[in-house]
């Protein structure tokens, strides 16, 4: 097949003609129109450059793609849905990296009801996997904000959490086995659908995680769970940090198996919700400083959840911990109420500039992580206004730093540094992670030498070496320079 | 210190007083006498030898000897309550490896009712983990035979599965944190207690399951739960392979959080159990050909698991399924009723030669496994008597095979490798693992090039060139030569 397109300059002469005749035309990206979307991270953080991108339409093409580019040396970025926190799916401004776009490998292969397992692709998006497990009568439990772009082989590449991991786990626990192409282009077939394997090392879980860095997720088999019959959605003004713990702590030790997601919101976020979101509305009658939404749900055709709520809230109530409650009475009120918790992003976005941040720390440390990096934020930037919340059930709360009302954007974001080591210098006294569900991509490699140091990252050096010796997948993520 | 006991020939001088140096005249055994029981397996499959056991009291004693050791080139097996089935824990014939025992790393070193969770050494036995969890009123769900002698260490290392596994999981699943040894001393410090940590490659996970190979775990944080508050024991006579794979689904699909455990028994392993052990009796009228034993449990006061047992075992009888089921109506009956599928291999024991194996499939296919094996095994020596039980709720059957009454053990035992082929052949035919919850010890080193050849095998190879250059942890298990 004669290569008609405009050769990039950075790659090497005939290689291009080489992969158009292993994925066709269709699968070969070059016109720079085309390639803008793909070359800027989700948040806009960093503007790359890429000769092309390449859509293999299937394991084996990617293999041959990869092979190829091994050979030739071409640096590789693998590509999900591109909705990554931390840069992490996007190519650099060398123009040397291609995207290798897992789009196109978005199918189902299987789905087993009785061993409620469900393999798929690693471009099905995240949402199409909930909803093909439903409509098999089974729930497909792992759940996020970016979940209609997200894709199964981004959640796993970045043991994506989200909302209901108190419950469920991370996408690494909801995962029994991997296919994977590695960097020389083998294929590394694990998807095995059992509960027991024990038969060497654990290569599944160290592609799990790894942003790409170690070979790209092509396929995985996926833990389902038996539907929810009944659910219950409350939310809950609570008297402080430490009664929000406590009430969560009730729950879990009335029915751990019903706590789907248990999530903190501050009263500052809660205010700027209901005045940048259009629609938003308090269920309960008075502001408060501290607010949690309790999500319940069973497979128990017979759980009496309403009760359960009714009967915990009460307690609370009684000790002081619960200052108003509403439980939703419908659907549209369950909404709502996590429209409240959904919209925080959207609505810090409208109020102004603001520095996002991913944290955990052990459960017990929620309040007091809470506490103490908002006093020191608003000690680091006075009037700077601080947007706790998340997920308190796991420990893991998004300290967001709004601006102060009337600053400079630009010299608010200027700060943002200032604003993560501020944070990170709490977490690390409380024995946390400088990053909890969103990854390292590119915004935290420059962290890594000091948290995880010494042997921890000498092994993973040494590991990377060992499976990718030339340095070519997704390079610049995960480990600093 | 002057070193005064008799110089082990395949030490190189010195090295015994500089480790005596570290560890102390008592940390130091090499007393013939005194090193006979941690020689051989606890199978008694292989008999070994070593210069010297030793016995550090805490981490960094661990690391001291092991750079020690590493400098001199001097091979070393990491040994817990050495109870393996597969060789996993014993040293080689050659006299050249060390041991180093990690039984008196006993501490539990915290326990956070709040965080559920709780940091123990490696060398805390299981049953004791159990104990000081349920002393706190919670609950670590990990349970299997030999949990009274296994280590913490040995079951993480193993990657230990067992009876719970269906609802708790593998201890993987259970392990937050790793802190662990690597092959030049170095300690890698990853006892983080978070439920979101994404800020590398996981190398806690690469530690479980690698049975010392890649480095010696020394401590782990494990996941708490809260303790069962209502529990209920039943055993099922069931009509055949297929209606205990029903019956199982009916459970799952009413409360998949009760099902606690789920095991398969056969009629001839019941009657063996009968027959051999002092006080076993059947609690059902009729003798049948296949059983179930349900073990329900939840942590919620008000959960009507009796009520849950009666209606499924009905509706069960109803479609035929179940025959005859008895319902433990006090906690001596339940053990009674545990005790007829925990005395299963000390009753093949007493019966005569048995060949025992560990195999898993995918949860729907356990009914094809029993009967194809099965047949498999009494198409290959007459008279033999195939004895499947196990945990049919995870798809781990162990398929055992009794000799046929009157044999020679000896020549039945011969036949013992391509007695586990012929189970073996089964399995890959049904996607299935050759080794579920036992790991590879040094038995199954030679199946790893059938099963897990290519570009899995190649990659395994490369982590372990990576982590321990000089192939000096555990060498021989794990990995074919």
């Amino acid at each position: 097949m004669p290569d008609t397109s405009p050769l990039p300059v950075s790659l090497p002469p005939g290689l291009l003609g080489a992969l158009t005749a292993v994925l066709g035309p269709k699968g070969v990206i070059t016109d720079p129109a085309d390639l803008a979307p793909w070359t800027t991270d989700w948040r806009g953080l960093y503007q790359g450059a890429t000769p092309c991108l390449l859509r293999p339409a299937n394991t084996n093409e990617l293999s041959a793609v990869v092979r190829l580019l091994a050979r030739a040396g071409v640096p590789m970025v693998p590509q999900g849905g591109n909705t990554s926190m931390v840069g992490g799916g996007a190519p650099d401004e060398s123009g040397r990296q291609v995207i290798l776009s897992l789009t196109r490998m978005n199918r189902i292969r299987d789905l087993d009801p009785i061993d409620m397992t469900m393999t798929a692709e690693a471009g099905v998006i995240l949402k199409s996997a909930q909803d093909a497990a439903a409509a098999a009568g089974a729930l497909f439990p792992l759940s996020l904000g970016a979940e209609g772009s997200a894709t199964i082989g981004g959640v796993l590449a970045t043991n994506a959490g989200g909302n209901t991991t108190v419950r469920y786990g991370n996408a690494r626990e909801l995962m029994l086995g991997i296919e994977a192409v590695l960097p020389d282009g083998q294929v590394f077939s694990g998807l095995r659908r059992l509960r027991k394997d024990n038969t060497g090392y654990a290569l599944k879980h160290l592609f799990v995680g790894a942003e790409g860095t170690l070979g790209i997720i092509t396929a995985a088999t996926l833990r389902l769970f038996p539907r929810a019959r009944v659910q219950c959605v409350a939310l809950a003004a609570v008297a402080s940090e430490d009664a929000a713990l406590s009430l969560f702590r009730r729950f879990r030790d009335r029915d751990d198996t019903a706590v789907r997601a248990f999530e903190y919101m501050s009263g500052t976020g809660i205010d700027i919700v209901l005045r940048q979101i259009d629609g938003a509305s308090l269920p309960v009658a008075e502001r408060a400083d501290h607010y949690c939404l309790i999500d319940l749900a069973s497979s128990r055709p017979d759980a009496d959840l309403q009760g359960l709520l009714e009967a915990v809230l009460e307690a609370a109530l009684e000790a002081g911990e619960v200052v108003d409650a509403a439980i939703a009475q419908s659907e549209a009120q369950a909404q709502a109420i996590w429209r409240l918790r959904e919209e925080h992003p959207e609505a810090q976005k409208r109020e102004g500039a603001s520095v996002k941040s991913d944290v955990s720390v052990p459960v017990s440390k929620v309040p007091e992580l809470i506490r103490r990096s908002s006093d020191a934020l608003r000690a680091l930037i006075p009037g700077s206004r601080p947007v706790p919340f998340g997920h308190m059930g796991d420990g893991n709360i998004h300290m967001n730093l709004e601006q102060p009302e009337g600053m400079d954007p630009a010299a608010f974001l200027a700060r943002g540094h200032d604003i993560m080591d501020t944070v990170n210098e709490v977490v690390r006294d409380l024995e946390g992670s400088f990053s909890a569900e969103h990854g390292i991509g590119r915004l935290k490699t420059d962290m890594m030498d000091s948290w995880r140091g010494g042997a921890e990252l000498d092994a993973m050096r040494r590991i990377k070496a060992a499976l990718d010796p030339q340095g070519l997948m997704n390079p610049g993520k995960v480990l600093p320079g």
